[in-house]
């Protein structure tokens, strides 16, 4: 580690994810209260270590004084959707907020990664006010639904136990795995399906 | 509803619900301090609403002043586990402790519902501490993975939407996702069996 | 009640006090991080009960229409700190920050109420992002000695228990108290003081 | 440090820590249903520091294979009472559970120590259901009015800042300041009073 305090240097992330879990948070119970139905499952979010924040600046050389513009998921937020659908839902609603500022979208649900990974990302800038003053902190918020995040849990146990280099045999696995889950979500959509339809039908036949 | 005080009635079912909430957690937090790996990946509680107690009390036919030998599920406790092979273990765990007293177990994982609901279900008697005294009350205990959870959510709420009345059709598709469901969990079963293959060999050829 | 749909009125002083307390709480462990002093000891929140705010809109003749300009403490929050001179320090930060506007201040420090009631109450604007765009809403902050606090507690569950129609014995009896939680206050500021000279002093001989 | 595993060691007091806090939480929640009025006005608990066991042992000589008996709050729990009177009605309760064992009590408020120090200790021993089976450990709970507890923070940071050796001024402003929130409570303890006659003299003359 460098001399700096690390943990100063990490206190506006925190602050960053508390209140950024807490807004999503309450969103999600004022579109309950709202329309009854939530395109949001449960939140949730994370602080990096210290430790992987080294070891990812080294990976993508940025260089130390440049951590807060170059490692973009020190503060990460995930957001977990019960069907495919929901997650471009969020993601409008995201763009929308004038409480933050989006930066860039990464779209692994479309182009998922060649491990089977399967998420939207998008880095916002957050303005935190610290007891020095307002500062701007980028955020990294994950999209996925309950089967993606299911996936990635394992895979993300299972790299943190290979360290990175997991064995073909297990790669294989994984991957049907990540098939498993993929067709999962797609029965789930369409049964999304089914039920907008009967619900569209019901309304049709009563406005006769 | 009858003239009873429902919110007196339900005090120490959401005392007991608390209190396991506590320990399973506990729990949890136990094993991964001792062994690093926990068969717990997290615990939910919730008592019965009042609505639904009446409903199920008319369902089975049990007289109202019966409901609480009747009705065992009115502290309910949910366990999630990341592979199936753990419900196993959280179930040998849960025979074992000589804070609750196990009633029955319903094994609805060898012999699904015909809805293709999953889950393993046991019955426990707690007893808590009232300002009044000891009282002993029932509580189910739910132990199923994330898929197997993932699924029967979505069930719930499409029953709750349909009034028990599934549509063929949803029904169908139903039974789809809990085939998908069922391949996920079986995937990962075989990812957690290379990883214990490849654990013993590596200590097999360590020990030479 | 009118015929609003209160759940919904709501929802913006649930959202602004669930991120205003987020915020005193992330400054409090900022400030002990910082310099190993906060000024604030707890932070709480709650917003008005409807009852509550139909009772104080009749009596200060706030107009059903409104409500939100008319009634300020719709959503509260309580800072308590240790030591009155901490009142002053966190009243100073709540002025700087960007992420709210201050509207007035009321000081029943300096100027208690005749009552006994002691307590710093800033009125802020504090913008909520709901699902429906960026909404303004006007907050109440109380800062208070923890002595303070607990008076005025026990002083809002009586008026509560007596309507607001406190017999005169029991003024007297609350008057009392006030003037020993004052004393209380009092004495904490001397050992404070004593305490900060003594640090003044050691630091002084060690710069020789 | 000696070279036990201290997380292990520590687990059944964080167990029993996590479990009597939400079982006097949840008497609070209880006793505010079931009579309105609840003598608990909130509950805190905390395990001992490691720095702080060893420190104990070694002033209470206590040798190091004996510190689960030796010392008696490695797990502490704190209620806070808003009457003194209060603390009485809680004391009675907790030697009538029987989900713990009264080992044996201190009576600070009687007799308070001579630094000022007012509360009322109960040593107890709690049954833990660990993975490796039922243990029984000790705790310590303390029962005391907001304003002694006000008092006894401030006197633990000044301890904690001077290193047990408070100059002799700081002890003769702590001692004024214990006897400021004495006459606090005392005067609480009358507004109790005539409330109670209030309420009598109500009763009675309505039973005319």
């Amino acid at each position: 580690m460098d001399g700096r305090d690390w943990n100063l240097f990490l206190l506006p992330y925190e602050q960053a994810v508390e209140e950024l879990k807490v807004k999503f948070r309450t969103l999600r119970s004022e579109l309950k209260t709202r329309q009854s139905y939530a395109p949001i499952e449960f939140v949730t979010g994370r602080v990096k270590r210290i430790s992987s924040i080294l070891e990812k600046a080294k990976r993508l050389n940025v260089p130390m004084d440049r951590l807060e513009e170059g490692i973009e998921d020190i503060a990460g937020i995930r957001i977990m959707c019960q069907f495919v659908e929901d997650i471009r839902i969020v993601a409008d609603s995201i763009r929308e907020r004038k409480d933050l500022t989006l930066v860039y979208e990464k779209d692994y649900i479309t182009n998922h990664k060649e491990s089977g990974y399967r998420s939207y990302h998008m880095i916002v800038e957050y303005p935190v006010q610290t007891a020095l003053g307002l500062k701007k902190v980028l955020a990294e918020v994950q999209i996925r639904t309950l089967a993606m995040n299911f996936w990635a849990t394992i895979e993300h146990s299972l790299n943190y136990k290979y360290k990175q280099q997991l064995p073909a045999h297990v790669k294989e696995r994984l991957r049907k795995a990540a098939e498993a889950a993929f067709r999962l979500d797609e029965e789930m959509s369409s049964i999304r399906k089914e039920i907008l339809e009967a619900q569209r039908t019901f309304e049709d036949s009563s406005n006769l």
